[in-house]
């Protein structure tokens, strides 16, 4: 290796290594951002492209315009991305990857293969004093979040991550300052339209401990009105869905906030609440925060076969990351990366390739979907043709195709229609998608760092092709903190606790979740 | 845009302007090598490198292993690739793209859209006294070679592409010192086997302006072995294959030299003649050479969907890359770019991708219907079984499998059998395909250059995601030539030449390059 610096990675030194000239510093940064669009691939990006191009009029499929969209300018690398146990990964192994620093099994929440904690860059953080937040636009519990702040067995656990991440039943105690996003039936018990079986309310639980607490966009907004400067008060809780948050181009937006609203509050929170902390000193404390922000559902769209729900997010994505990009430059002292998990959907987009059919999209297929099961009148297929599908561009199918759809409804269930649907609007803009579920491709990285030093330096020790275990180490340098460390905290705290609970149950774990990734359910 | 260097380019001023902090300047290379993996996408490269770590023995699929192979470490960025009358472009318009400069029709050999020629670096090259080379391992008349060479408005010229590229109907004369690849044919009157209809033998024309000649391997091992080191005469002639050399998996090493033996005697040839022309001086000559070096035929076995075909291909371009990374350490006053004109093939890796049946492949699927083709016994049934598909790993299939290709062999042809062939290994392998034709995903971009400061500042100025009509920009900053200044003398040399001859079928030939583009055909 003879140009490109590699990282020479001693967990827990905080050490990289250039392979010529020396030791290569990482430029510090008081704060880190970190970026997670879930199932996006290349492909993704090149399609979001084209739709906003063709869409917004600037350029037509035959005479097109390639300028680029949001994150195009930060692309520093790629990312290789399989699991422990499997050439195609999930979203619990990758995350747990670029969260912890290991490859491990498909279905891992932040334990090794043997089941053991490993503990996140945020964990690490919080234990050398970062404030830590968490935003998602899936339920707050479901994989990447999860991996950044609870150790469990399989992902399915999402009633025990929900009891870890607000500090019950984690050694840290209460230790995240900010949670946004969607999963509020992981943290209530049956009684209140929650789907905990241990009967314990987490919301009641952390509201005694002081977090603040949203359910709905209202009371988003009415907290940070209260403070100064559109601040959450910390620690803050924000649950605004029962399980998903809505995907972008289904929100209601008097009900959600968007994945950009949430960036913005958060950050403003967390940078005044790590200044604050050291208001009593003559200089800023060193210690700013660490957040992982996900734009969850550009995966679940993927999953759908979904092409309008996959853009809408996608483009959502690329927002946040144009406005971080302005609040990096803004705060010199504050780094951002992004890569995804891994491709969802096997998504091409070959040579008839047009996007103005995915324009006549105005909700989702899954949403769409939801409203035919919720439907109680006498005709159905009057409903569905008439009522749905003209709101996903398929008024005009043909009888035979409303026919079929309805069959495979019938046969298969809503999932299967939701594909269907999704296959139909597809063929109709020339794209094709080969699978329900993840594929092994590398995906893009992105960062930004202010300065040109400091941008050099972090395209130099972590852009190029990198494996997703070498990401949590750059922004374990740049922090200046260890995971090592922290996994030390974590396992000396293990005894009796509930990660290691189901430790029988761990090869049929694995099996199940490999399947899953497979087919098409996370 | 604030931390990334973007190119402010004016065509002929060769200056690169860095957005933040003034002018940054490219850093200058005495020689240039231009790599092309034509049809090469992202997910290409996932897919060698998942199959030689595990057909080598170094994992599998249930325990993988994801080092870096050959390219990996060189990824600086990722292309914008479409055409300026297509979201997909096919080789000729991105060739033109990342040879001249511009965006131009899909069929365009380096004319602009109104079927005015533009000079390719490469020409600029020459006419700024640096040394040129081409080499492919399709005929070295097909799109790519042919938009650093010549100038003709439809690619399907590729009698004339010869006679420019070999100087005789070229305003530069006989100005390219080394061509190596197949496409025989086009430089040989009928009655010698080839299909040039103007009875020209350019092979002999060649001859007589003092080219060397080899239309075999052992005719270049020996032109080889005359010379120091390894070193051709120049200016040199191979061509080593009526139409296109073979791929490598079916490379006959007797007869054909591969991508890299071609590759090492090239830059042996043009760093020694460039160095000698200046060896009455007391200090190298500051013109080296400028030489374009294609792997042709990944895209072929992706039109075909023969996932064999395409590895093999690739493994060879991550062999010829990770030499030439050893020889710009060693040289450096050379650079390097690569970036494919665009994917081929749709291809996608889901949940089940399993490399090990594609290693049962010991022939392309092309080669083995070539086969099918030339049998003349009475038992084609049990020819196509047992000779012919247990050496593409499908000895097994079943009558039915077996009977339905035959049925498609003689329905729609021998095209059509060997995509149904690639198919049906690709099923085993759980790989999947989407197309016969190109897909618009971004292509990744590598580059080396000697020396830390260099490789940052090849990285700030180039790397990123680009447009592939910035890539030229960069070359021709680094070699210090104009293209404006070469496209200007083409001009003047304009009227009464062959590339303006057909003018009135413009129309016409845009729309069919579309249409072949859209469909398989190159």
């Amino acid at each position: 290796m003879l140009y490109r610096l590699s990282s020479v990675i001693v967990t827990g030194t905080l050490v990289l290594l250039g392979s010529v000239g020396g030791a290569s510093c990482v430029p510090r940064a008081r704060s880190f951002i970190y970026v997670v669009p879930d199932g996006y691939g290349p492909v993704s990006q090149t399609m979001a492209r084209d739709y906003e191009s063709i869409t917004t009029g600037r350029s037509t499929p035959g005479r097109p315009n390639s300028a680029q969209i949001g994150v195009d300018e930060m692309l520093i690398g790629t990312v290789r991305t399989q699991a422990a146990d499997n050439l195609v990964t999930d979203s619990a192994a990758s995350a747990t990857a670029f969260a912890c620093g290991i490859k491990t099994y498909n279905g891992a929440i932040a334990v090794d293969e043997d089941g053991q904690p490993v503990a996140s860059v945020l964990e690490a953080a919080h234990l050398s004093g970062f404030k830590t937040g968490l935003i998602a636009t899936s339920r707050i519990t479901h994989a990447t979040p999860a991996c950044y702040s609870a150790h469990v067995l399989s992902r399915d656990s999402e009633n025990e991550i929900a009891a870890q991440q607000i500090g019950r039943t984690h050694p840290f105690g209460a230790y995240l300052d900010l949670l946004l996003g969607g999963g509020r039936r992981q943290f209530l018990p049956r009684k209140d339209g929650g789907q905990r079986t241990d009967d314990v309310d987490l919301v009641a639980w952390a509201k005694e401990r002081g977090y603040g607490y949203a359910a709905d966009r209202a009371a988003f907004d009415e907290a940070a009105a209260a403070g100064a400067e559109g601040r959450l008060p910390l620690p803050f809780l924000g649950l605004f869905a029962s399980s998903h948050m809505a995907y972008e181009l289904d929100r209601d937006e008097t009900r959600e906030p968007s994945l950009l609203d949430m960036t913005k509050a958060a950050l403003a929170s967390l940078e005044a609440a790590s200044h604050n902390r050291s208001s009593s000193s003559s200089s800023p404390s060193q210690q700013g925060y660490f957040i992982m922000i996900e734009a969850s559902r550009i995966d679940h769209a993927g999953h759908s076969n979904d092409g309008p729900g996959h853009i809408h997010d996608i483009l959502m994505y690329n927002e946040v990351m144009a406005y971080l990009r302005d609040y990096v430059a803004a705060h010199p002292d504050t780094q951002l990366l992004s890569a995804a998990d891994h491709e969802c959907g096997g998504l091409t987009l070959p040579g008839r390739w047009d996007p103005r059919p995915l324009a006549a999209a105005r909700r989702t297929s899954e949403h769409l979907v939801r409203l035919l099961g919720q439907y109680s009148g006498g005709d159905q297929r009057a409903y569905f043709r008439t009522a749905l599908l003209p709101q996903y561009g398929l008024g005009d199918a043909s009888d035979a195709a409303v026919d079929g759809m309805l069959e495979t409804y019938r046969r298969r269930g809503a999932t299967a229609l939701v594909v269907a649907m999704g296959g139909a609007l597809s063929d109709r803009a020339g794209i094709r998608w080969s699978t329900t579920g993840h594929t092994s491709v590398d995906v893009n990285l992105y960062g930004a760092a202010a300065g040109r030093d400091r941008q050099a330096r972090m395209a130099a020790l972590i852009g190029g092709n990198r494996d997703n275990t070498e990401l949590p180490r750059y922004v374990e340098a740049a922090l200046g903190v260890s995971i090592a460390n922290a996994t030390a905290r974590l396992r000396s705290a293990q005894a009796g606790s509930s990660w290691v609970q189901r430790r029988e149950e761990l090869a049929a774990i694995k099996r199940a979740a490999n399947l899953a990734a497979w087919n098409h359910v996370h």
